[in-house]
Formats: structure tokens, C-alpha cells, sequence
């Protein structure tokens, strides 16, 4: 027995943190997916507020001004609210009803080994202080998950952990319930890979100080190009040049549409004869070109706010029926103590 | 600047866990306690069932079958719904928002310091494998004690660290704020103190075995007072005999209204001349006459199922607004995100 439809219409959940403004590397890794998948997906993109504060807990104010902001982000890229729902995470008390009674199918110790929080523990530099909330947010994640039924979860690659202890605790309550209650969400992770930062470090993002946000004014793209490094050893026009971790190449390689252009440039550029200007000059129109209008639609959006705290409106309403639903059917199969309406 | 009213009528909140009928020991304990404050005070009595999940996570249906024998032990013994929020904590989402925002305001390893909690998870042997929610269930009693805005807690001794837990919430929380927005609850410890088993041990438990159920019926009070130890070297009648520590005499302390008379049986056994049978019989009295109303009105209350419900659904809808009141109140004090209705 099985209360998965045989062949459902997949659910796709992807959200963001509301931290700052969404990026290129955003762009790359998630969103431009996103708008693909909205066609023919069940698809939510919940505003992760609550995670946000589980390492911004001195400072929620900075969450709250970056919820409409994320929302504007969203829509200018064309996730399109008759096909997406759009929600506010925080708005949503089932998720926490359901986040609570998974802590209990977790342990600390497994928590503690999730390579993802190491990492950022590190990077947050926690050291022992580890706020609770912090090493408990995959379990929130993987209430949000189950809560939507989510089929496919687009991530980036080191969001495959998450994606791991998502299925170790739904298998753990399937198998409690004896049947497959909820979905296992497949991880669907970008073939581009990673958008390396604008200085040509590994990772595009907003902490670092090397991102270039989707709303940049057409002069914050030309100052970004102008700041990525080429390759050092390529001194001049005549010498040959290195492609590979070359960040003026992999921007074009993962926006620019002509690829024969680029593959005849990078054969040129390795050759010898093909100066740093010329191949900035034409990543600079490819993105120009790639975030204009994005830039005009977030400006549309923006002079109707209105209509934006409508589509975030409705889509919470929505999300919290759907939720509601998972989380009456998960206290259920458990056998929880339902008070009479 | 401050929230709390300058003489506010006290708030007691004291709840119990629905995993087995409650006996003596919480009626002396916490019981009666909470039948005196409900004169005077705003009492909201919660059964815990959500707290008792975080161990018992693979009998979930053990918690839900005593879900209302809870709720009849509580009418039993004087709680009285006229003067009593009795809700089910697992029925208001507010308290797992308010959780999930108290996990952030405390790290992992203060949790893991709690001495009661390190007490609970070496009773239950649960080693390495702690359930991350079982790690988390003081936040969510914090987070309870906060949102009905509790002024007077009863509990036990043992519990002091919850309570000093929830402070250290609580005052951090106010501390952002920059105002007393949540007040930080008293304990009520009882000045009797804990209630020995009927074996002697020095706790009344209902996993050690050792416990007399409100609900007991006349045979099964009889036979747990004749198991009850009392001094080992009083063997025969003329023997002088131990009062201190001697279990017989602890039971008629907590609840023979006869002062009197006590003092002048103790007299008597430390000096010698006065038979265990006596004593034994004479407690026997006390303890059938203790018992017989309360156990009068948990069948009452039994053969009225659908008034049981009705107080629940009643008590838990007030309670709902009360704590969702409580996390509006904290979300707009932090200046989190909050959706238009």
C-alpha cells in the first residue's frame, strides 16, 4: 500500500534564504532551473525566513527587509505565480509542527556528522557555540520537504547532505508507518556546476563580497568585469592563455547562447593572439544583455507592491493548506491524538 | 518600557505528560497544588503529549490512549474547567513557532549541560543516541512557560534547571528586545517535598513500578500498603522503630489531615510498644478515604466521554488564541516578517 500516486505530477520545492539580493551564481545553480521546471511541475518556492534566522538571530530585522526583495528577485527572473507558488516560510506553522516531530526520528550525533553543517559551522566560526536552531535546520529542511511532498529538490552539489538526511528520516517514519506515507525528493543538481565568484574564487557568493546580484545597474556589471582576474601568465595579446579556471570564460560558458563563438574564442585565446579586452568586452555584452531584463521586469514589479504582498498572500494561503494537509496525514498514520474541530 | 502589567493576575502553568495514569505522587507533588491555585490565579493545565513523543517516538498510540485518561485524572482530583485552561499541547502551533524561534536563543552545548536532561538520558539509556528532540524538549517547555506568559510554575524539585533554562530563554530574548516583553516564571517547588514508592525508593515513579494510581480501586490500595516496607530492625511490637526514612509513616505525613494523632503514633514507634500492623491499617484509612472521591469522580467524569472532549476542544481554542497572542507579540518585538491577512 502506498499513498503516492503512481504517477504523480512531480512537486518541486527550491527556496532561498532572505539574506541578501539573489546573484548570478543563484541564477546559474537554481533559478533559471526553477523556470524551467515551473512548466509541468507542481512547483514551491517558499521564502525561507525561519532559516534565516538560525544564523541571524541577532539581527531579524536584516531577514525582514530582504523577504520583499527576494520575492522582487523571483518574479524578475520569470518564476511566474500562475505556475509557482511563492510562499513565506515563516508563515507556515505547519512546518514546525512537522520540523518538531522529526527531531524526534534524528539523532544529535547524526546531526552533528552533516558535512554541510561542519562546514558552515566552521565558516560561521560557531566554534562551540552552536546555536540549537543552527544544527537543527536540516531537519526543518527536511520537514519543508516532506511537507510539500516534494518529488525533485534542485540544489547545488553540497546541498547533497540535506538531501541525505531528508530520506533518512522519512524512511525512518515510512518505515515506522509501514507503508511509503511520504516521498523521497531527488535531488536535481545543476550539470553546470558552480559560478566561481567575480575575483575568480570557487564559490559566487553573497558573504564573500564577490557576487554580482541579478538587479546590478548596468555600471556594477561593467565594474564586476572589469575586476575579474584572466589569467596571470597571459601578458600579452600574443601569448597563449589558460581557459580552465578562468573566470572570464566560465560566465560565458554557463550564459553566453552562441557556443560555437565561445569555443572558436577559447581556441584563440589558448593559441595565443586573443587579448583579455576583447574577451571582456564580449562577457560584458553577454551579461548586460542576460540581466537587463531582468533589471526592467524587477523594476516593474517593484512600482506594484500591491500586487507582489497579493502573490505572496495567496501563495502562503495556498502552501498552508497543502502543508496542513501533509501534517494531518503524517499525525495520522502515527496514531497522535487528534482533538475533535 | 515594559509589557507585564505593574500587579498582573499570576499566570500557573503546570501540565503533565499523558504516558500512564497519574498517582500520588503527583497528586502531592503537583496535584493539589494546582486544585488551591486555580482560585485566584489563571491556571492553564496542558497534557503534554507532544513532550512525551520526544521518548516515545516509537509508541506514538501509547501517548494518545492516555490523552484523556490524563484529562480524567485531572477532573478527578478538583480541576475544575470553570476556573482551568485544559488544553492539548500538541493542538497549538504557536508553541512549536515559539520552539523553533527559542532554538536560536540557545546553544547546543547548554542543552547538553542540563542536569536533568543528562539525568533523563542516562535513565534511558539512551547513551550517544540521544533524539535531537529529547535534546530540545526544555526549549519547547521554555517555549510553553513563554507563550501563556506563566508567572508561577509548580513543579518538583528536579525541574529547577527547566526553570532556570527557560530564564536564560527569556532573558536573552528581552535582552534584544530592550524590554521585559516576556516575564520570567517562579517556581513553585512544594514544600513537603518528592513523595517516596511504595517500595521505599526514594521517588514514586510510574516506570519504577512503584507508584499507587489516583484511579486505584480499594484492593489495589490495600495491597500496595501491605507491600510496603517499614524499619527492617522493628521486628517485634516492643521494639523502638524508625520513623525517618520508614515509608509508612512518609504517606500519612503528605496526607492524614490529623496532625495530632500522628505525632503521637510516631511518639509511640520510636519508643516501642506500637505494631507495624496498626500503623499500616491506620494508613490504609487515610489512603481509602483520599481516594475514594477522586476515584467517585473519575467514573463520573468516565461515563461523560463527549463533556471530557468538549472541555479539551473549549480549553485548547482558548488556549490557541492566548499563545498565538503571545507569538505575535514576540515576532512583531524582533521585528520579524509578518504577512498581511
Amino acid at each position: 500500500m502506498s499513498d503516492i500516486p503512481a504517477d504523480p505530477r512531480p512537486i518541486v520545492l527550491t527556496g532561498d534564504r532572505p539574506t541578501g539580493p539573489l546573484h548570478l551564481g543563484h541564477f546559474c545553480g537554481s533559478l533559471r532551473n526553477r523556470v524551467t521546471l515551473q512548466h509541468g511541475h507542481d512547483t514551491f518556492v517558499p521564502i525561507a525566513d525561519a532559516q534565516a534566522l538560525t544564523d541571524n538571530t541577532d539581527d531579524p530585522r536584516r531577514i525582514t527587509r530582504h523577504v520583499i526583495d527576494l520575492a522582487l528577485d523571483d518574479l524578475a527572473v520569470g518564476i511566474d505565480p500562475s505556475l509557482t507558488t511563492i510562499c513565506v516560510q515563516s508563515a507556515l506553522p505547519a512546518l514546525c509542527e512537522l520540523t518538531q516531530l522529526f527531531l524526534n526520528l534524528v539523532t544529535v550525533v547524526r546531526l552533528e556528522r552533516n558535512p554541510t553543517i561542519k562546514e558552515e559551522i566552521q565558516a560561521r566560526g560557531f566554534g562551540r557555540d552552536i546555536p540549537a536552531g543552527f544544527l537543527c535546520y536540516p531537519v526543518a529542511q527536511a520537514a519543508d520537504s516532506a511537507a510539500f511532498r516534494a518529488t525533485l529538490v534542485p540544489v547545488g552539489a553540497d546541498q547533497a547532505p540535506m538531501i541525505e538526511q531528508t530520506h533518512a528520516i522519512v524512511r525512518r517514519l515510512n518505515r515506522q508507518v509501514g507503508h511509503a506515507l511520504l516521498p523521497e525528493a531527488r535531488a536535481s543538481i545543476p550539470a553546470s556546476g558552480r559560478l566561481p565568484g567575480v575575483d575568480g574564487r570557487a564559490k559566487m557568493s553573497k558573504s564573500q563580497g564577490n557576487a554580482l546580484a541579478l538587479s546590478a545597474t548596468e555600471d556594477e556589471i561593467r565594474a564586476a568585469v572589469r575586476r575579474m582576474d584572466t589569467d596571470p601568465d597571459h601578458l600579452r595579446v600574443g601569448d597563449p592563455g589558460r581557459v580552465e579556471g578562468n573566470v572570464v570564460f566560465t560566465d560565458p560558458d554557463a550564459f553566453d547562447p552562441d557556443r560555437d563563438t565561445i569555443a572558436e574564442l577559447k581556441a584563440r585565446y589558448r593559441r595565443g593572439g586573443l587579448g583579455d579586452t576583447v574577451v571582456k568586452q564580449r562577457l560584458e555584452t553577454v551579461l548586460l544583455d542576460l540581466l537587463a531584463p531582468i533589471r526592467a521586469s524587477r523594476a516593474a514589479w517593484a512600482h506594484r507592491p500591491d500586487d507582489v504582498r497579493d502573490i505572496l498572500r495567496d501563495g502562503t494561503r495556498h502552501a498552508r493548506g497543502v502543508t496542513q494537509a501533509t501534517l494531518d496525514t503524517v499525525k495520522d498514520a502515527l496514531g497522535l491524538y487528534r482533538l475533535a474541530p
